[in-house]
């Protein structure tokens, strides 16, 4: 059976990291499985726990352009070198969480991808080493203003809002490269994006790689791999579901910022 | 006597927040003042302690073209709003660290800038409440690969290489609106950057409350204001300072990044 690493919160607000198990329970571990976390006795019934991001980054770092076709339907060619943005750490939400849908923009847009999780301190690692970097892997919703994008230049805004990074609903250690990935939208059967990891211009490696020259990765910290062709738009109450073969699925719904949040 | 808040490592490696004394001992404090930290038994001796950066923010966010005389210079038009974008925490550093010049760019700029200390969790601020939400004022070169920031259009790489966000020396709690911003390089004695922080395009209470609604800022988190005219490129070996009236001179000097680090 593939480990499923999560994070989650107590109906007692605690928070622990731990091992989803096949009953939906959670065996409670010490630690983050990559700084060396190991089985306590604890145990917690699938009532009494709400999954929480699976990781708590100190850096979120994005790809732009990371598929052909999407770059293509975003009107611009496959960049020579990665480029790379930052998403805030408030950002992160978990699955099934709001996405809250910003007055200020017009247009939201879901972006499918897969996520890489960092396992140890990394700086200026060649791409030959840099699997062993990559603890695990998830899944995340590059959620985007796309009307404040075109508008702003900079991405910062359009990507930035809490809620605009959903990740999870857990972290695998393995994946097939070839794995492929989907989003839904609601009850549709037909999926707006699709396309296989191995499409990626830029492989894990080496943008781990790039990314590496330039800041130091924290254990926890997390790259977003960019997005395949079919971004579109989200509506106030769709549900958007993104899955990627050998993970899961992440799953969110989108309501109004002037819902209270929790 | 105005009071500077610091952030200290001692010789033994232990981290502490605390007062810096006229006779440059640290009175320590049990937690960051903006979270009401009190005055311990604890006095380090000069000798015992080397500065780090004043806080440990999650977030940095730094604003682009906010003086008018600095958008002309860089080609461009004030914008209508704020336009902000993120440098990574590991990009922060300390008064008195070198600045690592990367292989990868063949002009690297100082920015001296205005920093602001959040002092607690904010989220959608008005601009009159903004105030109350600066606990502090510090001094912050947004160091900027320039050739890179023209190349990948996204700021994140240009300004994002670790040690490109020296911040300090300390934090003061009060400033005056019309204090001087001024940058020097090296022993000249003419500023390379001259401004009064008054001809700020947006103010800081606008800045605060523009991204309050973007992002919940958490206490630690740092906000840099915008850089005025006269930004430059700087030299391995060179030091370069910026000084803030009523705040103090922040300084670093440019190493080559093959220098192993610390």
């Amino acid at each position: 059976m593939v480990q499923r690493y999560v994070r989650v919160k107590t109906t007692q607000a605690q928070t622990y990291y731990g091992l989803l198990q096949l009953d939906r329970s959670v065996q409670v571990l010490d630690a983050p499985a990559w700084i060396g976390g190991q089985p306590t006795d604890l145990k917690l019934e699938p009532e009494t726990y709400q999954l929480l991001s699976p990781c708590a980054p100190t850096k979120v770092i994005a790809v732009g352009k990371n598929y052909q076709q999407h770059a293509t339907e975003m009107g611009g060619e496959v960049p020579q070198e990665p480029l790379i943005f930052l998403k805030p750490p408030t950002a992160v939400t978990a699955h099934q969480k709001p996405i809250y849908y910003p007055p200020v923009s017009q247009r939201v847009d879901y972006e499918g991808e897969l996520a890489l999780v960092i396992g140890e301190r990394t700086h200026q690692c060649p791409p030959e080493q840099a699997r062993s970097r990559i603890w695990g892997y998830t899944i995340a919703n590059d959620v985007t203003a796309r009307d404040l994008q075109k508008k702003d230049g900079q991405w910062t805004r359009a990507k930035g809002f809490d809620s605009f990074c959903p990740l999870g609903p857990w972290i695998v250690r393995d994946l097939n490269t070839a794995a492929k990935l989907q989003t839904f939208v609601n009850e549709e059967t037909e999926p707006r994006q699709a396309a296989f990891l191995n499409e990626m211009v830029f492989s894990v490696e080496m943008l781990l790689s790039y990314i590496s020259e330039i800041m130091t990765l924290a254990p926890g910290d997390v790259i977003l791999t960019g997005t395949p062709q079919g971004i579109g738009p989200m509506q106030i109450s769709d549900r958007v579901r993104i899955e990627i073969e050998g993970i899961g699925s992440l799953e969110n719904h989108l309501i109004n910022s002037d819902f209270p949040k929790k």
